[in-house]
Formats: structure tokens, sequence, C-alpha cells
């Protein structure tokens, strides 16, 4: 299959888990790192063929390939850098995906252009966030779009999200943990309602770093559940158990 | 210090962790339970003799002698239920607290009557948490009062908690984990910023029935954190090791 697509100078193959999917990663963009593979796994991806699932904010489309894997149903993923959707696609390719997955090179402010508001079903988005002001800015332009609100702050994503879903559609989001309550806080302002919190912890006795949130569009305040904690790695640093299971299912 | 009080007949002493305090409790009212003292046990108290310090719906005194024992400071408890300010009155004295703690029956929206708005340094407050039309009412009246929103509704809660603090004052609740998203919505219609959360697990594997938050008056809305989680029961149904280390300092 890896005939299939070229590579470029600066970037490599590597092995994307759970599924051991192949794909394209540079050292000049950001890659996907380990909240992309917990946000596919906390997204409850629904099988319909008719379902109509977008990845936002893509990348390089790892969450993208590990939510297809999940359905039948096409999935598009929105990725404002070209670069990245172009790597995206040819990872799409190489894993014989291109059929099941459309990448678009869009602002996600701009949808409209390509999705009816109000049609999705179930949105998966690990955007970035970091604040531009806040945090020392990515050593070159591809890394910082890919982390700091440069082009998209909070309120234009989460506005974003709430046009494009259908009424009780749902999205899964990844954020930081101290931006929670910013984030708390605009998505009740668009009627994105928490309904099931899962807080991350880098390992046991630091705090957390970051989360994953489900949001039910005009769903009820009612009924939120915070699921048990997940621990990326182990006392010893090594993967935790949940971690190696949601890897490599063992 | 036993000699000191009366017992009515349903009444009988307990002790109170940590700090081995005797508290009057009785089956015809609510008992404290391990809420009140991972409520104390979370909140920071000031240890300055001039700070104010009050504890909302204080039932029996549990909350309020804990938070007592942590500083120099008077302390002020707040109920509704005149059987129970009785009860807490009678155990402050017989644990030599009467001096440091008083307690107002009084509804707390009317707390104007026996406080400054805007005056108050730090706040406790285990209010009643259940919806009324969510739960099957408790069996008797005082055990409901203290369990369901009869007399306090969230929002006249938050909006009396927010009146009392001074800016940039300090309040710490429990409150049910399924209500999160009601209390973060209430929280921050009253300029009341979440800035700690402390999940509680009733054991591994069970999802989280309550937790306890600080909220601080006029805050800013980043830098939120959330701690480690805590157990109260560990796999075998005994006391965590941090359940332990809370109730008995071991």
């Amino acid at each position: 299959m890896k005939d299939k697509v070229t590579l470029k100078d600066h970037e490599r193959i590597d092995q994307l888990y759970p599924g051991k999917r192949d794909i394209i990663q540079s050292k000049q963009v950001f890659s996907h790192s380990v909240d992309a593979v917990l946000l596919a796994h906390f997204a409850q991806i629904p099988n319909q063929p008719k379902s109509k699932i977008v990845d936002l904010c893509s990348g390089n489309g790892a969450v993208t390939m590990l939510v297809a894997d999940q359905t039948q149903a096409p999935v598009t993923g929105i990725e404002i850098q070209a670069d990245l959707v172009d790597m995206a696609n040819r990872s799409a390719c190489m894993n014989d995906l291109d059929q099941q997955i459309v990448f678009l090179n869009l602002d996600i402010k701009d949808f409209e252009q390509a999705i009816r508001p109000g049609s999705v079903d179930v949105i998966t988005c690990n955007p970035p966030y970091f604040q531009s002001a806040e945090h020392k800015q990515n050593r070159n332009q591809a890394y910082a779009l890919a982390r700091h609100e440069i082009t998209l702050d909070l309120h234009s994503l989460l506005d974003t999200i709430s046009k494009m879903l259908k009424q009780k559609g749902v999205a899964y989001l990844v954020y930081s943990t101290e931006r929670f309550i910013e984030l708390m806080d605009a998505c009740l302002d668009y009627h994105l309602i928490p309904k099931h919190l899962q807080i991350v912890y880098p390992k046991p006795n630091r705090p957390s770093k970051f989360f994953l949130i489900k949001l039910i569009k005009a769903g009820s305040k009612a009924g939120f559940r915070i699921g048990e904690p997940l621990y990326i790695m182990d006392e010893d640093d090594q993967y935790s158990k949940e971690m190696s299971q949601i890897f490599y299912g063992e």
C-alpha cells in the first residue's frame, strides 16, 4: 500500500494505533499525539452508513482515520493548512480509506461552502487549545497554527460546531484542563450541553493537563457523568494498563 | 466535657474525625456523612483571627466544627432547622468551641439580618443537592429538608453566596456529580468562578456521585485546576489510603 504514495524529503511513515494504520508525519508540522488517539477512543461513532460525521481541525488525519475505522459512514475532515491536508490525503490513500474519507482544505468558519448547517450527526475535534498570549509560541508557523489560537478562537469554534450539528447532534472534544471553565462557559452560550467528562492525567500524582468531553446540542443540563479518570503513564513511566488496552488491545 | 450538655431521648454522641470531636446526632434528623468531612478537608481556611468565615446549611455542625478546628477566626453556622441548630449548639459547647462558633437559626436567604453583604472571606456549604422531583423524597421532613431542594434552590443558594462574599472571596461546595453542569452554569451567572475541582468516587470502577469545588467571586476563568481523583473505598471495600489519611492521619 505504501507504494501508492510519494513521500516528501522531510516526511516519514509512523504507525497509528489502534488498528496499526500507517500515517505520514513530518518534523515540519505538528504530529498527532496521544490526545488524538484518546479522542477517537472516547467518541461513540454511529455505524449507520447514512450518518454524517465530521472531524474538525483534522491536521494530518489521525483522528479522522481512527474515527473512520469505527464506522461504515463517510467521514469528512476539515483543516485550514494545505500541507496537512495533502499529507492526510496521502495517508488515507495509503490505508485504502480514500473512498470513505474526504479532506477539505477550509477554514472551519467557512464550512457552509461544503456542509449544510444543522445536518451533522457527530463531530470530533482536537482544536488548538493553547492561548496565543499565554504560552510561548511554537517555533514555526505550522506548529503554531495547530497548537495556538491564531486563526480560531474558542467562541468561533463552538459557534461553528453548534451551527453544523443537528438538534441533539453530538460533539466530542479534547481540551486543556486549565481552560475548562472557559470551555464550559462558551459551550453553554452556544447551547452545546456537556454530558460526559473524562479527565486525563499524565501519571499518578500529577495534575490533569487535558480532558475529553461529550457535548449534545440542545441537550438537557441534568444527568452529567464523570467517568473513571484515565492515567497515561503509571508510576514507573510505562503506559498504564488502560492506555495499553486502548493502544494495543492488551 | 460531655457533662456540659443534656441529650434528648433519640440523640447519641458520635465521634467526628479528624480531630476526634464529639458530635450529637439523631436518627430523627440527617446525620453528617463523609461529604462533610471531605468538604472541610478540601477547604483552605485562613488562620487570621479577623477573617470572616461562614458555614451555610450547617446542619448538626459537623463542617462548622471541622472548619473551626483549622482557624483562630470566629465561624458562623447558618441553618434553617431549629432542631439541628439546637443540636449543633450543644455539640459546640461539648467541644469547648462555643466561644468560637455561633449558630444562627435562619433561612440563608435572610442572611442580611445577621451578616453584612460583601463582607465574608470564606464560605463552606454542603447544600441540599437532590432535586425534589428527581429522587424519592426522604421519609421524614427533617431528612428531606437537609437533602432536597425544598426551601433552597441552586440559584437562591448561589445568589446568597455571591452576595455574602467579598470580591475575590472564596466558597467551597460539595455537590452532586449528575448536576455538575447546572452548578457550573449557575455559578457563572452569579460571577462565582470555579477554580479547583476534586472529583470523589465511591470506589474504583464506579461513577462519581459527588465532587468538591472551589469558587472565587469575580475570579478569572483561566487557570482551572483538576486535582487527583479521590476514592472513598478501595477495591476491598476498605477506606482507601487517602481517606484513612484524611480521617485518622495515618
